[in-house]
């Protein structure tokens, strides 16, 4: 095993055992149903971002790691919302049934809104982050507030919810779609690691720089894993966007351009990454993202 | 027109000029439907609270009115999810069609998840509050993150949903019900109010036990009001708990107890009040609640 695969496994143990600290199961089915889904083994993609740019900037992992686990928490509240009969009406989620297909939409929802709620206790709470200066974290709860709210996911979420049944949507509409729904959470991953660790003006905005071009290549995988993934490799319904008539970047460009826009935006996301010292381990993660099966 | 109602007139102005501000029509479906439930005129029990408990700790309201308007977004928030077809499926709010019976279930979830992160977004702006320090800016933050999530609405409404159809709760199982699902953000109203002021801790400590017994006066009065309201006065479907078997504090003592249970409560809150100078208006208002028709 690499050293980055390592490094790699470690992140992912320290993000699922804080996880689990954060909502431990006090027996009820709304603690039941919040753990479900956010401990069933995802990808931990923006969460190791964090942590990798928390590295980057100079100071050790865990100070970083209440911001990871909040981010993490956020994401899988939109996983939940997602895949809700009146949103996306998706089954299967990281390779398990949808929250909703397990305990029903109305706790789906509940587990959903306290994982949300959570969050923000948790990159709130002074006590817990003692080695970040209070003004960092307000600064830190605005941005998550603004990337998974208004500036971000909603109007993200309702753009492709209107999306839904027309293949009508231009090369810009989707990619305003991709940016507010995937790299606005992925700017707060990379620009939280960097506030953690106490970094400059200039260095939040390369960091932000560099996860608008991944988010941008990662949401494009997608895009066509949805079209010759298989739903094994990938955990959830395959084709559904194709068969629901969202306009996709595959749709507009075929597969071979959409993959030259991955490589395109990676190759774009790594050259970002020369202006961080010890870039090893997150140049080695953007490639695996960029090439990723699932 | 007696000063108290000048004043509380003057405070709802306050309140929903500053409401339209935040979110404004920006010609986008999701704007609207925001703008649909939160300014509609419901009628502002926890803002008020929170600038009124601003002015006697010796702060001009004007300084906690961001706190006031992040409580009513999430209040406003919890509504429009309460009354989905999978919570508790009501058709009307606040004298108009719930939310989404007019923009369908996914717009009126991402309506409502738009205000509740707007909420956190103004608790959090530094320089939409600069007159209150970072420090309790925090702490309001943390305190807003946690009533309104798993220390409160969370797993209040998750414990509602589970009392659907049984009629077996006992006077604590309300009574709990109730303090998760109403008197938490009471006491945040209450409790913000002060800290915008920069109260002491035990002046909060008493805001709060204002905040819990105006909460229990408050439902027990819904409660009834349920039973012997009218529809066109509370402006919500009637008789929707006892349809439902929910229990209710009426079921377990009946009406003229039940009524005895709110004076009780609010002559207990109205009692805290004589702690705090200048409290004329809000013991005004305490009675307003406790009287209410609607």
């Amino acid at each position: 095993m690499s050293d980055n695969h390592k490094l790699l496994d470690s992140y992912l143990t320290m993000i699922n055992e804080r996880l689990s600290e954060y909502i431990p199961d006090d027996g009820s089915e709304l603690s039941q149903a919040m753990r479900y889904s956010l401990l069933c083994g995802g990808k931990r993609v923006r969460p190791v971002i964090t942590l990798a740019f928390c590295r980057m900037c100079g100071k050790k992992e865990s100070v970083a790691l209440p911001f990871a686990c909040a981010i993490e928490m956020v994401h899988t509240y939109s996983l939940i919302f997602d895949d809700l009969p009146s949103m996306d009406n998706d089954d299967y989620r990281r390779g398990q049934l949808a929250n909703h297909k397990v305990f029903g939409d109305a706790m789906a929802m509940l587990a959903g809104l306290g994982l949300y709620a959570k969050a923000f206790e948790i990159v709130t709470d002074v006590g817990d982050i003692s080695e970040i200066p209070t003004s960092t974290l307000l600064r830190a709860s605005n941005s998550l507030a603004r990337a998974s709210g208004l500036d971000g996911i909603i109007p993200g979420q309702a753009f492709d919810i209107k999306n839904n049944g027309t293949k009508k949507l231009s090369y810009d509409d989707i990619l305003n779609i991709h940016k507010l729904k995937t790299s606005a959470m992925l700017e707060i991953s990379a620009s939280l690691g960097c506030l953690a660790a106490g970094a400059e003006e200039n260095v939040v905005l390369k960091a932000k720089e560099y996860a608008e071009k991944i988010g941008l290549a990662f949401q494009i995988r997608d895009d066509i894993l949805d079209v010759i993934g298989s739903e094994e490799k990938m955990g959830k319904t395959i084709g559904k966007d194709r068969e629901e008539s969202k306009t996709t970047f595959v749709d507009v460009f075929g597969v071979e351009k959409s993959q030259s826009y991955v490589r395109k935006y990676s190759e774009e996301a790594i050259q970002i990454l020369s202006y961080f010292d010890n870039n090893d381990f997150l140049v080695w993660f953007t490639g695996l993202l960029c090439d990723r099966e699932n």
